[in-house]
């Protein structure tokens, strides 16, 4: 099944908004196995809306877009839709039900302008929008084509997604074979390595693939795979996952939706151990990173963010001595952070990270990039170091997730 | 000037990868005054590729092209743009001498494979790309039309932008009139408010125009407008910011690239201030935020993530009583936390959050998203409370962004 996505606004299509409804979009096709053909984006202008109806239905099975539903003057595509199906609006009374009751609900005036939300094409099928005003619709046309048109707001689309039109999709696909993915997440190491590692993966994938999708720090690996039954899928994909377990099982540290802060929190939650960081060039994100997670607070007790000399010296105990002789970014400081941190809040696990993250403040024995991260816990006590770049975003992600990796690493090695 | 984006690859096409490039280059491309009417998302599929070349060069002057340049297989945009413009591939010697330094300065093998990186259609002008290997090609094509392909890393394509593209664009839009921009930075208040309070812009923008771009926890203004010279575009520039800041100046905190965090650094350097945090339910996010700029060691000295119970009353001295008594998330909590704050990093002002993120923890009385914010200074000691929503992430970012408003009102008030 081939998809097009076609967002409509003149905020996108000026770059005021980055297009993130297209790529999550095409991410959730392509996990039920579509094919997505093309991405497009205009501004709200009917006879260039109306050519790309025309464009992308030529080129694909169902056509879903986004944007342009809202009450005001710029929201064309119900009016694009009924010039292009030749539809008209009428008025759509459980629609304006519920309009009036999230209207009142909120304490808000139910105005003429909010009430036009209620007029839909007449030949549509409606799509509850539990989270804002306009509801999804979706037009059936011959030889099986489909149109769906959501709102632009991410949580209603991915609501209406969910809810309604990826089990429409997925229906609609049940003749072509069952599609089923497992996500593998690695820590600590580059694509290129870990590629070697895992070897040439046309020697055993067979009808499945396989995708290297990096970020700052580790990469994820995607096994898709297609079979006539979920039975089969599943099969398959245990097959792959093992082999993979066996080659590079010892940087793996979760899999699907985890990410490196969450993995660590459910090891800590298995090993009843709890955590505490301290940190210095990062400022507050592996706090930031570790709370993201409801139910941190299970394991996460506290940080410090240690930045200027005087902080780490009176809150950690970190002699001004020592920061005078090694540096600020040193082993003996940064495996002091993460002793002293530990004993302060009392955890059973302390990292800590200290490094230059830049554009300032680098030397020719510790340029920017140079970071040294600490562990400790009840029996190990360490520091390693690290050199990055010269980015100083993605010098504090790749420290906040090297820190994790480390903890990840360390722990579970200690099972 | 109108100008088309064509996102060439897999990788975006399916998801992987959020299309950043199309919303940066549309955001550069709108400052300079052009006129973006598409962008468009196609898979490594020449037979796709050449027929958007057609349907985009149909609807704008100028196609910028980016992806599918690289040395592996699956990268065809040279093919598809020697095919389109009838041309072939020829050696390239000052590229290929760029490219042998590039890979030696590394200690890289400079194999065929990246070698063939030197070929180049014959009827390009080259694009140095001093950040990585392919280098952008331009085409002039009749009627002043003009196609530019760039590799799709981004900070390759920022690089050769900003060096050769935006520069030629800006060259071909000199008969056009000239365009200038101004962003204002508002802090604490809602897109609606904001607009009932800068009134009807159509009363006062005459020939420019006025953009509402909201983020959690205040919005941007954008005035751009467009005159035959950079003075008069100026002059009414500054006329609009003028009659805007007499409308709601006392919500404006920065300009232009500014953010909440950057205006509030440039604030405390000037009034040679320092910070410190204490945060609990954002767990780092706003220390991570003040750190976000280089130079931040200027003013900010240190913070505390004071998750637990055990955490607020070992190093911030709450007394459990009060948290009993009042709950962690309560005024006295909050004042306390920065107060105490303020003394244990010797700060001249301090900040605090305390609150419920969720998913959980909400009650009847203190439902999730309910946050109170703290400050202290030499002079004042008071805390806000917040009632935001029930996302977590969302309740994070907008506590972080309420705390600088916070301290920005409360510093510009005491200048």
């Amino acid at each position: 099944m081939n998809i097009s996505i076609l967002t409509i606004g003149d905020e996108i299509c000026i770059g005021q908004i980055i297009n993130t409804n297209a790529a999550w979009i095409s991410s959730e096709c392509a996990l039920i196995g579509a094919n997505i053909v093309a991405h497009s984006v205009v501004g709200d202008h009917i006879p260039t809306i109306l050519s790309e109806f025309h464009r992308l239905l030529n080129l694909s099975d169902v056509l879903l877009i986004t944007g342009g539903l809202g009450p005001t003057h710029d929201d064309r595509t119900k009016d694009a839709l009924c010039q292009f199906l030749n539809d008209n609006l009428v008025f759509h009374q459980s629609t304006f039900d519920y309009l009036q009751q999230f209207f009142q609900s909120k304490g808000l005036d139910f105005t003429i302008r909010q009430q036009s939300q209620a007029f839909l094409p007449s030949k549509c099928q409606v799509l509850p929008n539990n989270q804002g005003t306009a509801p999804g619709i979706l037009f059936n046309l011959p030889q099986n084509q489909t149109i769906v048109s959501m709102p632009g707001v991410p949580f209603e689309m991915k609501f209406i997604m969910r809810n309604s039109v990826l089990p429409i999709l997925t229906q609609k696909m049940s003749g072509d074979g069952f599609v089923a993915h497992k996500t593998l997440l690695t820590g600590g190491i580059g694509e290129g390595n870990l590629a070697d590692l895992v070897g040439n993966p046309d020697d055993f994938l067979q009808n499945s693939s396989l995708a290297f999708l990096p970020f700052p720090g580790g990469v994820r690996l995607r096994i898709s795979t297609k079979a006539n039954s979920q039975f089969l899928a599943s099969i398959e994909l245990n097959r792959i996952e093992k082999l993979l377990r066996e080659r590079i099982g010892y940087v793996i540290y979760g899999q699907d939706d985890d990410n490196l802060a969450s993995a660590l929190g459910k090891l800590l939650i298995n090993q009843h151990k709890t955590i505490s960081v301290a940190e210095s060039c990062t400022g507050g994100l592996l706090g930031g990173a570790l709370t993201d997670m409801p139910g941190s607070s299970n394991y996460f007790i506290g940080g410090v963010d240690v930045y200027s000399y005087e902080a780490k010296s009176k809150i950690l105990n970190i002699p001004l001595q020592i920061i005078q002789e090694d540096g600020a970014v040193s082993r003996r400081v940064a495996e002091l952070l993460a002793q002293n941190c530990k004993i302060l809040f009392s955890t059973d696990v302390a990292l800590s990270i200290t490094g230059i993250a830049g554009p300032s403040g680098g030397t020719i024995d510790k340029p920017v990039g140079t970071v040294w991260i600490g562990y400790a816990d009840n029996e190990n006590l360490l520091a390693l170091k690290f050199n990055f770049g010269n980015s100083r975003e993605i010098n504090r992600l790749r420290s906040v997730n090297s820190a994790l990796t480390l903890a990840l690493k360390k722990l579970t090695k200690s099972v």
